[in-house]
């Protein structure tokens, strides 16, 4: 782009494209019409059908957008994901891409979206940054009619002598609200229910929504749910959904949200936008349906995982690869100039001047998720995700990097060019698919010990030397081995910003020790999270909300998203 | 029906009727394809722009069905309302229904829809009944993003000195969960907030599903909102979302919600369900945009609103008739044999069996209401909403009352025939808009005091011979004055099941006095609350919930919600 031209703001080119009818955006898929629910005339919701229909069709291949260690506002993945489908569509490939929905907490919170961004965006976006179809709040209300039915067995006479101080399951708002986060409810008198501490998490932070995104079908997110721990009783054994009995209701009340929901690109390239766990304290990727949909429609699927490889590629590669059956063909790494220059020891306000030498320092961060990938058996490509001020040397400097030690790379300006941006790209990304033989090898087996799962991941994954669990985590790993727990994968909460524990060890920390202060079972999802620090499952406004800038013009125009 | 047949609960009926598709429903009526926004096969939402289109053109005629003191059961108005639309479509009018959207509330606590019944139904009474297209919400998510912007602007240093002790805002949830209604909330440490009490509502108990309702348009949607009064500062002064600036936040988040929702019946006719307030601390009606974009879709529009007459009707008539400009042609008033014998002074368990005398006895209670709505200057018909264990006497007992004192009579049976029940009805009905002058007059002006408006109601409408105002009401009288809330309507909070403030009042309760103990202002809706006795913001789930019934089969239908 010139300097002279303003340059357009997302929601500007958003709400300047001319969206095709879902309709015609379907009509290119292999589609029967009463598979296809149209929300409006820009949003459908698929018929689980489908999948059953296409069941012995060839899968369409993965690729799997991670990234480094990214700065707060993110290297733009989700950009980069709907780039790439956009130039592998105008290479002429059948591609589908397969996103998480956003939570409307951030979208209230702190400007920013998780539609992608310039001429690489998910559309319509006001609406998939609102209410979209209205999966997640399907999932909020599960979550807390579920709570109620707790309180009410409790307050009923109690039959599974739940104990009221070890009631696990917490309710939900799908919003930033700080005053929820610990709460006691039941007050007002015995018609008012039994008091007893209680808090709220963001809905994307639910085991229901991490339950939701790995289920294979409405039966598997039945059973899943049935399994969730709610609460232990007075003996200390676990209370599940399927002692309360009602896992029917909430299987009733999530089977509409369960179908996958189509939308288009700003290239109107097809996008399933579905499911979107929370990458600490669950997996971070969208919907093992939307993928496995996405895989039958598409030749090429396109998805991404929350945060960087560490995180969000490990969970994709280890829990919802293995549970859905989903192994990806290639990893897409993403990386920008500003977030390896701040690996390399440069400050915020500094990241727009050109530093080579902090560049190179930082790439040190770049290679260590390389090599997770190489771990893993995977083909890759490094995708630098251009900004403005990026300047040649330091692009040089990168792609130099790269060349010489033999890593595939492509400069990409996905945001100022949709899919024009992400030719090479694709092309990289498709010849690593051709002509590497992809041999996808978990790095850990689901019968090892609980701790050696964790070490696995510790070791190879974030370069640590080793990992401390404290007392709290061994009497749990303890207990979890008695409860038969002990032959899930794990999912690690670690900060996304460093590859140790530490936010600020950046770049590649070495000597280091992980520390597992506690872990925190989600036995209908399918795992166990091992915290690492503090997690955050219900984050707070500043001081100055994006809902302050909020509207609706005359029009019914939103106004104010960003 | 013969004693032979087996009787077809309403699911069955609902799962057997084969649905036209909703654009074949709308295809019949004056709507552009651009303005129908599908959600799935049989739902859609009507874009605000036909009402601008359609503003020159003729209102059809609004029916306006009440009843008598209810059982607990209910008189079956819902499904008088469906069958009197079915009967009216049947005689070659064109005809729309407008009707209240369920709350999941009632609908996982206790067995029961609020979708009509037999085949006199609005469907698809599953999705309707569960999230349908997402307005409950989207109202919930408003009122708690509201509530979080409340915390977090005192969390932020609290610039509006919001007496924390005052916040009159509460959060809410679409649910049933006593354990919500009194709570402690910004517990765990400074970080978390600031602690204070407070409580949740049913979602369809709050002031923005009341606001929603009675918004002419998105911009008067925005004034409400704007106007609604969320707490009181240290000087005791309003505090509203203005003060805030947050009503454009709120009004985007209920943009979508605020199109009326398009479906049809089991006999394909169509009807616009949306919104759904409390008929006790609001007004219990559908939205004004509902009804007035029916007006300008049918020439008939037959709605309802909650409870008896002496609660819906009256606040139809006063609240939701002034603030919209809908004046009904019309009132059906629903009895039932049951209900009638109860206000004689049978017991539950006989309600069963035949009973001339105490049904005679119990007519008074009807009377009462048939004056109410001549007073309103309106022309009426009796609907008998038969029941299979009326008995031949029992009705020739009631309609002989009304022919003697020539009150239109229709004995109805549109739960088992559907419209084909309803055609005597129907041409009553339309006799009574034809021949009858309609002279509605307000029964109070807006200008009256806040005492004698109350008085009013009271005394013409219920029948009391004085109401006596609590110390705290009279205080509050003379504040809400002060601040200028004198020329609101009142909506007055009584229970629904006597004429009187006093539930175990039945049939026509003479010499009684009206208890105002509090009020409580609703300065976005625009009406003043009065409440007398408790009233029930808050449900809770019964020993056994429907919820525990609740399922969903093999092929993904619902199964088990009533």
């Amino acid at each position: 782009m010139t300097t002279t031209t303003k340059i357009k703001t997302d929601i500007e080119i958003a709400q300047e494209t001319k969206l095709k009818r879902i309709q015609d955006i379907a009509s290119e898929l292999d589609l029967l019409e009463e598979e296809l629910e149209p929300y409006g005339h820009y949003k459908a919701k698929i018929s689980l059908h489908a999948l059953k229909r296409l069941a012995t069709k060839q899968d369409g291949h993965v690729i799997l957008v991670t990234s480094i260690n990214p700065t707060p506002a993110g290297e733009g993945k989700s950009t980069v994901t709907v780039g790439l489908g956009q130039a592998l569509h105008k290479l002429g490939k059948k591609v589908m891409i397969a996103m998480r929905e956003p939570s409307l907490g951030p979208t209230m919170g702190i400007k920013g979206g998780a539609t992608g961004g310039g001429y690489s965006q998910v559309l319509p976006m006001e609406d998939i940054n609102l209410h979209f179809t209205g999966d997640l709040h399907a999932i909020t209300t599960a979550n807390n009619a579920l709570a109620a039915l707790i309180d009410n067995h409790i307050h009923q006479g109690n039959e599974l002598r739940i104990d009221t101080r070890r009631i696990v399951w917490k309710r939900a708002v799908d919003l930033n609200d700080r005053a929820l986060r610990k709460v006691v409810v039941g007050l007002g008198g015995p018609t008012q229910g039994v008091p007893r501490e209680d808090g709220f998490d963001i809905t994307v932070a639910s085991e229901i929504m991490a339950v939701f995104c790995l289920a294979t079908d409405l039966q598997d997110l039945k059973r899943r749910l049935a399994n969730m721990v709610v609460a232990y009783n007075v003996d200390r054994q676990p209370v599940t959904v399927a002692d309360l009995g009602v896992e029917g209701a909430l299987t009733l009340l999530l089977k509409d949200a369960l179908k996958p929901n189509l939308v288009q690109t700003v290239e109107h390239v097809p996008a399933l936008v579905h499911g979107g766990p929370f990458a600490n304290i669950a997996h971070g990727c969208n919907s093992v349906i939307a993928t496995k949909m996405a895989q039958k429609l598409g030749d090429y699927v396109v998805t991404e995982a929350g945060f960087g490889a560490d995180l969000g590629a490990e969970k994709f590669l280890h829990i919802k690869a293995r549970m859905g059956g989903i192994e990806p063909k290639a990893v897409v790494i993403v990386a920008t100039i500003r977030a390896l220059k701040m690996h390399g020891g440069v400050g915020k306000q500094q990241l727009a001047s050109e530093n080579v030498e902090a560049l190179k320092k930082g790439l040190a961060n770049l290679e260590k998720h390389i090599e997770t990938i190489q771990a893993f058996g995977l083909p890759f490509v490094v995708a630098i995700n251009r900004f403005i001020t990026d300047t040649d040397k330091e692009i040089h400097a990168l792609t130099t990097f790269c060349e010489e030690k033999g890593y595939p790379v492509s400069l990409t300006e996905v945001w100022e060019k949709g899919g024009d941006g992400g030719i090479d790209l694709a092309r990289k990304v498709l010849e690593a698919i051709e002509n590497t033989k992809s041999t996808y090898t978990p790095l850990y087996e689901l019968d090892e010990p609980i701790t050696d799962k964790i070490q696995k991941i510790a070791r190879i994954v974030y370069g640590a030397s080793d990992v401390s669990f404290s007392d709290k985590a061994k009497k749990q790993i303890e207990q979890f081995t008695s409860f038969g727990w002990d032959k899930f994968p794990i999912c690690m909460a670690k900060t996304q910003y460093s590859l140790s524990d530490d936010p600020t060890k950046l770049g590649r920390p070495t000597d280091f020790t992980i520390t597992v202060r506690e872990l925190k079972p989600s036995i209908g999802a399918g795992f166990l999270v091992a915290l690492t620090g503090d997690v955050m499952t219900m984050p707070g406004l500043p001081k100055q909300p994006a809902a302050l800038q909020m509207d609706v013009d005359e029009l019914g125009n939103a106004r104010g998203l960003f």
